[in-house]
């Protein structure tokens, strides 16, 4: 059971139309800000340069859990986005050499199992700023340009709130012939333009994404509605397409329509939210019985959730990763424990159905979500700006007067 | 502020000495289960030859963070444990070679930078099984042949339950002539034979202990506590040693007299009880009030977690450990985030204040701990073994017929 | 400001024409329940011939608290109700006495203050088992000939899960020539066949509704969102109508369509739910806001949470209920007590701003509701009623096999 | 089962001498003040004069929830308590008039059952002022010349912190002849002078108490624990007496040595932690269990609490109250509900082990105790009373400054 079946190499696409599972990988930015590589608030991948041996050890973890892809860290690493964070990106840590060294890093990795190496493109400040399409694309061409001298097995745009941008990012990607896969960081509300997660498919599909979905931003459950809206809008339209999820490893029921970032916790108080084995194993049963083949996790999933997604899908797969050697399933190694009442968790019903306790009992079980308009924070701007009403405030903003 | 203060290289004991703050490394067993590496249950560490990579990346990520010291990971690495759990560590995995790799990675990493190699050594499978003070003694005296021959730079008998199986591992490690530091996984009520953690100092100091205190099982507060009741023992005896607080990264506020193991989500839902940066800040403030100068971590700490005791006393220490090159100070780095609202994070007031929420509204906040008699485990246990009261049940375990 | 402004007698639709805001009173049921004169389950009024001294002093509390109108217990005291749970009324106890000692009573209070008597009729078993809208409509007629004799003020029809019910009981009340009011237990998900808020607001005042809105079942807040639904589809039909919400006095933010029947708490583990007077005056305030005049409450009110209604209205209605002598604003009269941190309290800021703890860190903060199909208990009754599946358990429902 | 066994009148010492289970009332100032007739803060009785129905309809629920004994509603009824208040008191409403009417009131009610009367003393403010034992005990003689002349069955000293004052009034309470009942409303570390609850109990003992105990401050486990610990010093002393207790019916596992008045909660936001009637039979069957012969309860004790005691302890005692008349064991009435999954939770299995959702997912579990040093309250005292330290603030506080 432990041997991967791929006799030789296969695309993404020949594994998917084949009724193939893929499993996804996890969240760098926020895995490697814990191990001490990745600024929280730029969070941007010079560690890619700056600490190969960190990156390539986080891939490492990944493969051993089961992922089929391994993702470049490119995350954020448009040119665009890391000049905006040029005080502290040195010289010599340019656009360039951080894609190349995420591709070299990647690969390498890639080959000691039988994973594909995914580029990856995610939405850019220059959208933000001037929405001019053709300024945009040069920025996703820049990337693609490295992407393709280093030869990835596919393409990813992933992390757009904005639909528009998103499709701008495939039709670029879609020029290398490579097959391009495309994900929101939407949920079910829709794009920020107010977009709905069916129509943003459709979109998607029709500039050229063969998978689509979402990442990032919303709980697993949150984003597997959205995926399901997704797919009622590609059925409506008579579209077909793979589907695709990469959620977050935390709870959020109480985050409102642009997720995790708003919560009063985020980025740096989350560890309540986050998600346990079970919960994924949960979500990945979940996600298969949506239809979705392409399986992984965004911010919070470290090494063992992506073994979670690979253990509970094994009976599909057939084969369980390297890193389940390590694990029993349903916990029971703890069959070995010298407590017989630690003895008696090793099964599978008692994880499934433990509520476990945050041991926080002055903290609340939900926070409300932070934004315009509905926070002390806002409150506390508008005195030090001076500015009494809020739309005020929202005009001083977008002049860029802080 | 950024460059560490030793011109030369220093021991352990003159650094306490001279009021320095010795800053401890995290919990290896816990994280690199998480990482793919070590097994739930057994919680042994032949990965120091299976998987030494991930071993050596581990010890560096804690090393950036601001460890003074690397443990060897040698936790649970006597040969009795190994071999009680011989069924999965193949014939070339010998208790020699697991403790030689492990002293050599440690020692790899530690040349790095400035930090000291600690081995360590913790409670034995003997000392449970049958008490003979010779036998128990000839296991620690196994491990420390090998300490010495890879000549770390002190000792640490950590993870004690019963003060006098701590109290024969000091005197073992004693021998060596080099500094031993002692810890025990007890908390305010004291040993499992109900010594009281005053008495429990006083002894392991007597038996030559330079460093006392504790590790594990329990959460910063408790953990503290137990320490201060440990000084208080010590001053009440007219005896000097430095003190040393290694606890979980987990809130348990609701655990019993043995910690965490029995709380019902141990080992596999400890999730929504992981610390904050910010609660690890506290703790490392109040340790350092309370006269601890060995402040580091356990089961749950993670290197973001060592960082943040690094960075809460930097103005104590005049530096700051390398890592923080990716951190500012209370989460000053989300001044650059593009939400007004987030940028309103970046200060300390908000996450010292912060009460997380769990994002779980059907999960209790506290939990009763499982345990001989209250639980629903030791009813299954009675019905499934066909011991009509607890007392059979628990003579059962003892005659080892479950 | 205690003085009560009605020089003379003025009806229900004369007050509210004038721009008054009525304000209701509380649930019967549960707090009679709580003193001992009412059954859980059943939940009949047969305590207004049994003890009447009982019903008299809860309404007495409630005119002191502020309400304007005093409905005649006479919740589910319907004829082929009472029949139904005959088995404990004794044969003395007939409906028609019920009805009749119900108005007696409520008059006798009324009088003492200057508030409104108003008949009350809810759903009945009728309509569920038979749906002979003739046979129906007797049920109501023989309470309303009942309420003609005794001559309340006006009438209201409440707590019905299915509009067509309820448009049978306004025709039939119509009849008598006194205003009509008519509320829903329903929320914005709409009736139990899927009529929407809107939609049943309109076909209650094309049945001859003056006022409508909903009651029971859910929080203040999903209540005041089916107002407001309610309120659309009025101004959508070019309807007018007034405005009214008689809500739980629970906090129900995890309930499904049909209300708080279905928490697992329900009825007798709801105390951690129960608002607080702040809660209450939020409520009233919002109500107020969103144009609705008849502010009451139903299950979970007792008369501090209606004086809370009075006092937030306090600045509009011009006057203080009378209550109010034995209660200051905001908790002001914490100021004269001995602890200064008690006297700390003594203001609008800190009740408002308050989050109550539950004093239960073992409990979750939401439940998931019962019901066909998602619950342990169907599960037990299918083994119990041998079913195999979920629609066998219904069809025996349905054929009253249990 | 329903009628009372007693055939004609016997006192409270031959009932707990015969092995009876006497059950006491609830907490008339918190349900008096819901129902809007008692000032929180002051907590003074004068409704026994202004609303006497109000008074003799409470009386009445608790005989009919199964109460043996009526207390005269006269807590916080001595003189100087009263005047202290004197703003609002009218002129007529003299000290002796409050409680002769309480002492009326509480007889007419008792002789319609088969209740005792007692007449109550609490803690004085002359105590807290002065301490001159001669002034203090004038202030008790008072009030006890009042419950002679009424001839009450026996008294009840209860509701003192500080046992040096209990005694007092024990001392004056035991002239009458009458047999004296004293409770302190102290948690197990004892009174606010340090004095153990075992210490506390001995000197009442021998001030002339034939029963002790704990009233008010603590919630039922809390109240135990400290009732368990007068227990074991009587032992210790061989005195014997009987044991009383009258907790909250609220949890409050949170609070520290003055109880719950310093819970951030305390007065107008207790709901969350009110107890359920199932709390209530675990509180009696536990009380039960250690001894206990006299239990009642305290402040949040409505009617349905005290029908809990006396329908948990029935099978000893050998009948039900009035009340239960209206109320199924362990919720049997709801076998009677038209929803199966509603019916299915007419079971005790249900009910012991739910635990119950507080529906506010936005609040914590615990707070923490408000007091001196530790509270935001005291911070902003100090601003305002421009005090620069606690120490200034405590002293200014002395002196009556504010």
């Amino acid at each position: 059971l432990l041997t991967c079946p791929h006799a030789f190499f296969q695309g993404i696409l020949e594994r998917l139309d084949a009724g193939e599972i893929v499993i996804g990988d996890g969240g760098f930015v926020l895995a490697l800000e814990k191990r001490g590589y990745v600024k929280a608030g730029p969070w941007t991948p010079e560690a890619t340069v700056e600490h190969p041996e960190a990156v390539r050890q986080l891939h490492r973890e990944f493969l051993r859990a089961g992922s089929s892809v391994l993702q470049t860290f490119t995350f954020y690493a448009s040119e665009d986005k890391l000049e905006n964070r040029g005080n502290y990106v040195a010289e010599k840590i340019t656009c360039n050499k951080v894609n190349e060294a995420a591709c070299d890093i990647a690969r390498e990795v890639a080959n000691e199992g039988d994973a594909l190496v995914a580029g990856g493109v995610s939405q850019t400040p220059s959208y933000l700023s001037c929405k001019d399409k053709t300024e945009v694309k040069a920025v996703f061409q820049k990337q693609l340009d490295i992407f393709v001298k280093k030869n990835v097995d596919f393409l990813i745009a992933e992390y757009f709130e904005h639909v528009e941008e998103a499709v701008w990012a495939v039709e670029v990607l879609k020029e290398s012939g490579k097959p391009v896969a495309a994900t929101m960081c939407i949920g079910p509300e829709g794009d920020m333009h107010g977009v709905s997660p069916g129509q943003c498919a459709v979109q998607l599909v029709k500039a050229g994404a063969s998978i689509v979905g979402v990442n990032c931003h919303f709980d697993p459950e949150t984003c597997l509605e959205t995926v399901r809206l997704m797919k009622e809008g590609l059925q409506a339209a008579k579209l077909k397409a793979h589907l695709m999820c990469q959620p977050l490893a935390f709870h959020t029921p109480d985050c409102g329509k642009q997720g995790f970032i708003d919560l009063p916790e985020f980025p740096f108080a989350l560890e309540p939210r986050i998600a346990s084995r079970w919960d994924i194993q949960k979500y990945a049963r979940k996600a298969y019985d949506l239809g979705i083949r392409y399986i992984g996790g965004c911010c919070g999933f470290e090494p063992y959730h992506i073994r979670a997604i690979a253990e509970e899908l094994a009976p599909e797969r057939g084969f369980l990763p390297e890193a389940s050697e390590k694990h029993g399933s349903w916990g029971d190694n703890l069959s070995m424990h010298t407590k017989p009442w630690v003895r008696a968790r090793a099964r599978k019903e008692y994880w499934e159905n433990l509520k476990p306790a945050s041991g926080r009992p002055y903290c609340p079980s939900m926070s409300k979500p932070d934004g315009w308009g509905v926070t002390k924070g806002t409150k506390e701007l508008m005195q030090q700006k001076e500015a009494t009403t809020e739309q005020q405030l929202k005009e001083l903003f977008q002049k860029k007067k802080f």
